[in-house]
């Protein structure tokens, strides 16, 4: 399928296999089916072509914030850092399916359980700039999953991180997530950078 | 791209040429550039696959809910008729591309210019069950329109269409819409229904 550009529209490809500028320290089933091992992998930006000779490839749509009022888009993009910065040599790979039920809530309601119950960008933002992350859209493609979260940080803050996930999973929000895997990634020092 | 089922999200290809159940009347462009002449088309629901020979193809997908209210949602799925209706003998297919300004507004502005601002979730409720409708997703496909809106209804029903068309034209929400091309159908009584 050809891919036409749009403005603010990333399309990702996220291969594993032998090669990758990310090595894979850990895959770990949080929730439902795992996914299989591999020792790398690569973050492709700019398509949503097949990659050869990858053990898996998964596919999103970086786009439009979907739940951020106004004043929480203007702290995000304020604070926000871009991604491959040259301390962040962790990165981590979350894929995320939500139930039926999720989808099948109205807006408003689904607001109210991630913000106003689950304070998911509240909690979000204040580990901003230590955590960059980039949230791609994978349920419109018919991927396996509904959502890619990437992360990168520095290792100092890799303890930051844990805290950062760990309270999004005890937050009423997962109750809907059906199926999660937790990849973990150091940066390989021997492979080039792609950004 | 193998395309895996998912509750509730439907991929759909409108591919328009010599062969189809749908007859083109005309073919309009309301805003920007227009799509090019065919004979007839057809709306196919189930994968994002090509189709040869086809003069041109759009791509979709139907999922979730993007903005209305539980109060609302329950009003519609109380009153929305089916597509396929045996007296349904017109349809019209208008895909539509909003601004890179629209896809950068939060989403509570979003919400406010569609429903609070331009009445479009209430407009629509009015012509219920006349007018049967199903909106498809294309934006995240990397497609040039944004949404394919597709709507059905019988030929007693044709003025109140235009009237729910241009009524939702003059609203505040259209002014962000920077490209759409109106197209008119009629079941072809020697074609099979595929519905």
């Amino acid at each position: 399928m050809p891919y036409e550009a749009r403005a603010g529209v990333v399309p990702v490809v996220i291969a594993a296999g032998f090669l990758g500028e990310w090595r894979i320290e850990r895959i770990a089933p949080v929730r439902g089916e795992s996914l299989p091992a591999a020792r790398a992998l690569r973050r492709l930006e700019g398509g949503l072509e097949d990659v050869a000779d990858a053990a898996w490839i998964l596919k999103g749509v970086s786009g439009h914030a979907r739940y951020v009022r106004r004043e929480e888009k203007a702290a995000l993009d304020k604070i926000q850092p871009a991604l491959g910065r040259a301390q962040a040599d962790c990165a981590a790979l979350i894929p995320i399916r939500k139930s039926d039920v999720w989808w099948a809530l109205p807006q408003d309601e689904r607001r109210t359980i991630i913000e106003e119950r689950s304070h998911h960008i509240e909690t979000g933002l204040r580990y901003l700039p230590a955590v960059a992350r980039r949230l791609y859209h994978s349920r419109e493609l018919g991927e396996p999953f509904d959502f890619l979260t990437w992360f990168e940080y520095g290792s100092a803050d890799a303890a930051a991180f844990e805290d950062l996930v760990g309270r999004l999973r005890e937050t009423p929000e997962w109750i809907y997530v059906e199926r999660e895997v937790d990849i973990r990634l150091r940066r390989d020092a021997s492979s080039n950078e792609d950004e």
